[in-house]
């Protein structure tokens, strides 16, 4: 493995269980029953560990979303034509997206990679080129992409966090877009999951029937062809995988190694988790699942990652659009644990005191 | 009926169905495959049928919380003393309360209500004072309030909810603050669903199995002496409801009246939304259920005005935090409407084109 890679996975570290313990203790004395916040109060202790403080702060987020193109893309495994990936990006730039209107709604950045797309894209000081290749190798006939430029994408996803948290981000959001790749995601998660290809390959962007047939016949081929083995993560996303995957599965890394909470959107950005996760075992307690897509296989994949999502709202989009949605969830839970007074600040009784009936 | 009352029910109208329609074909344009963003697409329409605009732009929110207090609460149905209701009224004044710190975060304004609480309250201008009574009588074993009271406060809820409105307030969400009164929402739950008691009867701040049984048991004798009929809705709000929850009722349909949305909360807010949609059943269209609490008689609640909540995060606490959760979802949703790219816009191909593959 190239040393960088490694050194990038040594550096991801525990939760700080230090910081956690004095959040969990301070949400049983807010003005509140306690438990009553349910999932908000888990994630504020789990923000507590991720930035080592007992009152986090995630203050600005930034939205992460890489593009890229699909060899396999030309199979017709997508209801929609291969040019569209370059098509979106642009979309992207100019703020006409989903993400983009729910980013700007959550007051969160929307910061636009090109990782591999097959198409000339404008000359945009917003874009940030990172494209190793014109889209990945047809993988239902071969790999996607060579090893090492499966190692180089997954440090250079590293990079661009690193670059976005010392501009200030300290929340990142992971998106995706590629016409065709939720046929790679499905490859992936059967690596990890070791389901069959029809148990986690569902209908994307909206195939039919006679598509979604031949979208898991081609799944299938690929794992036949290429042998991705989950023992070796890197070989699964050069086998299988995608150039927006692993510089996704990049970003959870670098994001971790710094100590700040990933918002993984849908079922791209999980495939993504997947290698990460596979490849330092120590980042899946800095993910957070924004929502749980209606696409077939999110649910085994985050159930392989057991992370449990924030929403459920039947969205199946890609982009960052769940993430850029949970993002509001994640400030409020971080928020509650800040601002909320306690008791004894606020002068409410306790439950531990008798009911007034038995006091008087 | 007081005659105040019938014109009110009888101004809530039915959704608008030309904006509907127009709001629907525009989420067919819009850069994302149809149907992709799930829910919030619905919302949209419903929120276009609701202001009776193809893009509707709901600005600032208010969350009314109204306070009170309960006879019964003098049984030992809660796990805090009945002082508290009081105490939180001061904590929600201060801003330290999780219904403050949510509502910050959402950009929305909370509006404090006494509504009756038995306490001296801080000559505060800041809390809207509309108690009629210092607190319910002992549902348990007589009414709650007289039925002109019943109908006061229904009127006094919708007179805040057209105040709220003039000020500038066009998404308003619902929450509550009464010591005891998990017990009267599961009464008005029981009676409006028919089902028995123990089936609507949860733990509410937490109490322990002992004292579940005697709430239940309060429960059941709230329904025996009072005979809530379900055909007579304020009669089921004087015999076992709460004046919190009637004037909430009241502001659900001074809000549907005035074609906004209600963003109602948790089980007591619903128990509310009850009322009202016995009384005018338009109503149910304006309302957006914000989450489904971890309270038991919720789901039978939802159930039975057959909607589904925006979050299930295992939220009990009330106040309206459920409700201030989700306004960034709801501003969402209409920010999806007026903001994004269609496909012509945006120059992206749609899904009708053939795959680029075929066009070779």
């Amino acid at each position: 493995m190239h040393p960088a890679l490694e050194a990038l996975i040594g550096a991801i570290r525990p939760l700080d269980g230090e910081a956690m313990a004095a959040a969990r203790a301070r949400q049983q004395q807010l003005t509140k029953p306690p438990g009553s916040l349910g999932r908000l109060e888990e994630l504020s202790i789990q923000l507590a560990g991720i930035f080592g403080e007992p009152l986090p702060d995630p203050r600005q987020s930034a939205i992460i979303v890489a593009a890229a193109d699909h060899g396999v893309a030309w199979h017709g495994v997508s209801a929609y034509p291969r040019e569209v990936t370059g098509q979106m990006v642009r979309n992207f730039l100019a703020g006409g997206a989903a993400v983009n209107v729910l980013a700007r709604q959550a007051g969160a950045r929307v910061i636009v990679v090109d990782a591999g797309v097959d198409a000339d894209l404008p000359d945009d000081p917003a874009l940030v080129r990172r494209a190793r290749l014109r889209g990945t190798g047809d993988i239902s006939t071969g790999p996607a992409m060579p090893r090492e430029v499966a190692e180089a994408v997954l440090l250079d996803g590293a990079a661009l966090a690193r670059e976005a948290i010392a501009a200030g981000a300290d929340l990142i959001g992971i998106g995706d877009m590629g016409i065709g790749n939720t046929t790679p995601s499905a490859a992936i998660t059967a690596a990890f999951t070791r389901l069959p290809a029809d148990a986690v390959t569902g209908r994307g962007t909206g195939v039919t029937d006679e598509r979604l047939a031949g979208k898991i016949a081609r799944v299938e081929a690929a794992l036949r062809v290429n042998r991705p083995d989950p023992a070796d993560p890197v070989g699964v996303l050069s086998g299988v995988g995608g150039l927006e995957i692993g510089f996704l599965a990049g970003v959870c890394l670098g994001t971790a190694a710094l100590r700040r909470p990933v918002l993984v959107d849908g079922f791209i950005a999980t495939a993504a988790a997947l290698i990460a996760c596979a490849l330092a075992p120590e980042t899946r307690a800095y993910l957070i699942a924004a929502h749980r897509s209606a696409e077939l296989g999110h649910r085994a994949a985050l159930a392989h990652l057991e992370l449990e999502p924030l929403l459920d709202l039947g969205m199946r989009l890609g982009e960052g659009t769940g993430a850029a949605l949970a993002v509001g969830i994640v400030r409020a839970a971080a928020a509650i644990l800040r601002e909320m007074a306690t008791f004894a600040e606020a002068g409410v009784s306790d439950s531990e005191q008798p009911p007034a009936s038995t006091r008087e």
